[in-house]
C-alpha cells in the first residue's frame, strides 16, 4: 500500500516514522527540495496545479494531506479521475472556508460563537451592534496561525480585507481556555476519540497543549466528545479531524475551527497515547481499523518550538538540551529558523503534570533567542 | 548533522524514524533497491567494497552500521581517510569475530562459557574430552540466527567447517534462560542502561523479548549490568551493545555473544522505554547526551514475525491484526515473506505482564501460516 500525501511540511514529514513503522510506503508531493517531509518528497511542485497533483495520485493508492490549500476544482477532478482523496472534498471544504463551517454548524444545532458573513462595512456595523461593539473578523479562507484574523471596534476597521470579498464576523468570546477534541474517522464509519487537550495560544500560534485537559468537568469533557464524534459522522471526514473549542466562563463548550489532518494539538500523541494521530490518520486513510488512542502515561505536555536561536544554530542548543532533559521528547521539523517559524515541539510524559510541564518547558527554552 | 548507515536492513530502517524526529539527516548504504531502509537509502553497493564505501561515507559526518559484515580492512581505510567510524574497528572485531570476543573476555575476566580455538579434530577432540563429550562449535566470522552454530558430540562433526579454518568450540550451557543487557556509551564516556531482558529464541532465532526480565535476583541483575557497562568501556564501543548472555541452572551470568548495533532484544524499547535504541544509537554516534533508557511501562513483551503467511499476503493480516488487537504495536520491515525471515514484530505494553504477552502473542499469529 502506498499513500501520497500533498504537501511536504512537518505534518507530512511526521506521517513518515508512522508509515515506516507500519509499513506502508509513503511518497509527498512537496512545494521545494527543502521540505520539512524531504525524505518521503517523490515530486517537487504546485499543490494547487491540476495536472502536478493528478500525475503525482496516479503513483499512489490514497492521497491525504498535509495542508488545506488544495482548491476544490483539483479534489474533485481528482475524484472524477477515479483517485481515493481522504478526506474527501465534501468534508474538507468544512477546513477550508470558515463561512461553510458555520453554515454548517448551524444546521446541525452544533454550538458556536455568534456569527455573521459581512460583505460590507454596514453588514459589519450592523453585526457590531448586535455583539457590543466589539467582534473577530477572519478571512473566510487562508488563515493559519492568527493570520486573516482582526478584532474590530469600527465599521469600517476591515475595508482593505472587504475588498476581496465577503468576511466572517464572530463574537468575542470570553473563554476560560481553548481546549482541542482530536478524533480519527475511517471510511467504514469506526471512530477513535483521544482524550481532550487544553491549548495555549499566543499571537494566534499554539505554544502548549495539555493531555488530558486538566481540572476537566465531566459535562464538558462528553460535550466535547459528542461535538466531534458527532462532527466526524456528519461531515463524513477521513483522517483525523481537530476540533478546536473555546470553554466559556460559564461553562458552554463552543466550536472554533475544525482541522482535517494532524494538527498542533495532537503532536503529543506521539509519546504520550498508545496510537500517534500520524500513525491513526494513515491507519484511517487507507480504511485500516483504528488503534487505541488512550494515554500512555497520566500527563503529557507539548512546547512548541517556536522561531529557534537568532544566530540560526539549532545544532548547537540539542546538546543542552539532551543532556538538561535526558526524558524529554525532542522533535525537529528540518527547517532553518525564523522568527515565529514552528521549527519543532518537544513532549514530556509524566505521572504529574507540573512535571511534564516543567521538563517540556525547561527543554524548549534552550532553543529561546 | 548527516550519519551514514551501512546496510539496509531492518536495523537501519528503524533508525530512520528516530533521525526524523531528532531532526538529524540520514543516509544508507543499501545492498538493493528493496532494501528495507529503501527510503533513506543514497547509495545501492557493496558494502565489503572500499571504493563504494569511502564515497558513501563522504557525503556524511559519522558512519555507522546495520551489519558487522564490513571487512576490517575497509573500517581501517575509513579510519585512514579521516572518516568518523563508530563503533571502531577496534570495538567492532569482537563483534565480528567470536574467537577475538572470547580471547578479550578471557583477559578481562569476564564470565564466560568454557571454550577453545580448534583448528582441527584432535583439537576439537581434546575439547570434547574436557567438557563431557558434547560442545558447541560456531564459525568465528559470518554466523547470525543460528547459521554457523553446530552441536557435536565427536571428533569428525565439524570436518567441513574445519576445512576453511579454526572454529570455536563452547561447553554447552546448561540455561535456565538467555537475557540480553543492551547499554549505549557515546565516544565521551557516558552510558545508559536499559532494563535487563530476557529473550526466547527457537532454532537460533529470537522469537520473544520480555522486558524487564521477570522474576530476576537482584544479583543476577547487577551482574549483567556491571558485564555490559563495563565491556561498554573496556571494548570503547561506541552506539548501542548488546550483550547476550545465559542464566544457568547455578544462578551464574555468562556472555554468549556481543552486538554493536541496535540489535533484536532491543526492538522494545521503541514503544516500551523512553529512548528507544534506535534513537539512542543515533545520539550516541554523533557524541550528543544520551536520553533516559527507563520503561515507560511496568512490562513489554516483543514478539517477532517470522516468515510470514504462506501465500505471501501481508496486506491482508494486517487489518485482522489491528481490528483485533488495538493496542498492539506493530512494526513491518517492507519485506516480502519467507519462512524463517524477520519480517517485524509486535510489541505490547501494559501493567501485567501476562496481558502484554499475551496482545504481543495474539497479534504476531495473525502472520503464521
Amino acid at each position: 500500500m502506498r499513500v501520497g500525501v500533498i504537501g511536504g511540511g512537518q505534518l507530512a514529514r511526521m506521517m513518515v516514522p508512522a508509515a515506516i513503522e507500519l509499513g506502508v510506503d509513503i511518497a509527498v508531493l512537496g512545494e521545494t527540495e527543502e521540505s520539512a517531509a524531504r525524505i518521503a518528497v517523490t515530486t517537487i511542485g504546485d499543490s494547487t496545479d491540476l495536472d502536478t497533483v493528478l500525475a503525482f495520485a496516479r503513483e499512489v493508492d490514497v492521497v491525504t494531506f498535509d495542508h488545506e490549500h488544495v482548491p476544490q476544482e483539483v479534489l474533485r477532478a481528482l475524484v472524477d479521475a477515479g483517485v481515493a482523496v481522504r478526506p474527501g472534498p465534501d468534508a474538507l471544504q468544512h477546513a477550508q472556508d470558515k463561512l461553510v463551517l458555520r453554515e454548517r454548524l448551524q444546521a446541525l444545532g452544533v454550538p458556536q460563537p455568534a456569527w455573521a458573513r459581512v460583505a460590507d462595512a454596514d453588514e459589519l456595523a450592523a453585526f457590531l451592534d448586535r455583539v457590543g461593539g466589539r467582534a473577530v473578523v477572519k478571512t473566510p479562507r487562508g488563515g493559519y496561525d492568527g493570520h486573516g484574523v482582526r478584532v474590530v471596534a469600527a465599521a469600517h476597521d476591515a475595508d482593505d480585507w472587504l475588498a476581496d470579498g465577503p468576511l466572517l464576523a464572530e463574537e468575542l468570546i470570553d473563554f476560560r481556555r481553548e481546549l482541542a477534541q482530536l478524533v480519527a474517522r475511517r471510511p467504514s464509519g469506526e471512530i477513535a476519540v483521544w482524550p481532550l487537550v487544553e491549548t495555549v495560544q499566543g499571537d494566534g500560534v499554539c505554544r502548549e497543549v495539555f493531555a488530558p485537559a486538566p481540572r476537566t468537568t465531566a459535562v464538558v469533557e462528553r460535550v466535547a466528545r459528542e461535538i466531534a464524534h458527532g462532527l466526524a459522522a456528519s461531515l463524513d471526514v477521513t483522517g483525523v479531524l481537530a476540533v478546536e473549542l473555546f470553554e466559556t466562563v460559564d461553562g458552554r463548550v463552543l466550536v472554533n475551527e475544525l482541522a482535517m489532518r494532524p494538527h498542533n494539538s495532537g503532536h503529543w500523541t506521539i509519546d504520550g497515547a498508545m496510537t500517534s494521530q500520524f500513525e491513526q490518520h494513515l491507519r484511517a486513510v487507507l480504511d485500516l481499523p483504528l488503534g487505541s488512542p488512550a494515554a500512555r502515561a497520566p500527563f503529557s505536555a507539548m512546547v512548541n518550538v517556536l522561531g529557534g536561536p537568532a544566530d540560526g544554530d539549532l545544532d548547537a542548543r540539542v546538546p543542552l538540551l539532551m543532556a538538561d532533559q535526558p526524558t524529554a521528547k525532542l522533535h525537529l521539523y528540518g527547517k532553518t529558523t525564523r522568527p515565529g517559524r514552528k521549527i519543532g515541539h518537544v513532549t514530556a510524559t509524566s505521572d504529574d503534570l507540573d512535571d511534564a510541564v516543567f521538563v517540556a518547558r525547561a527543554a524548549a527554552a534552550f532553543f529561546a533567542d
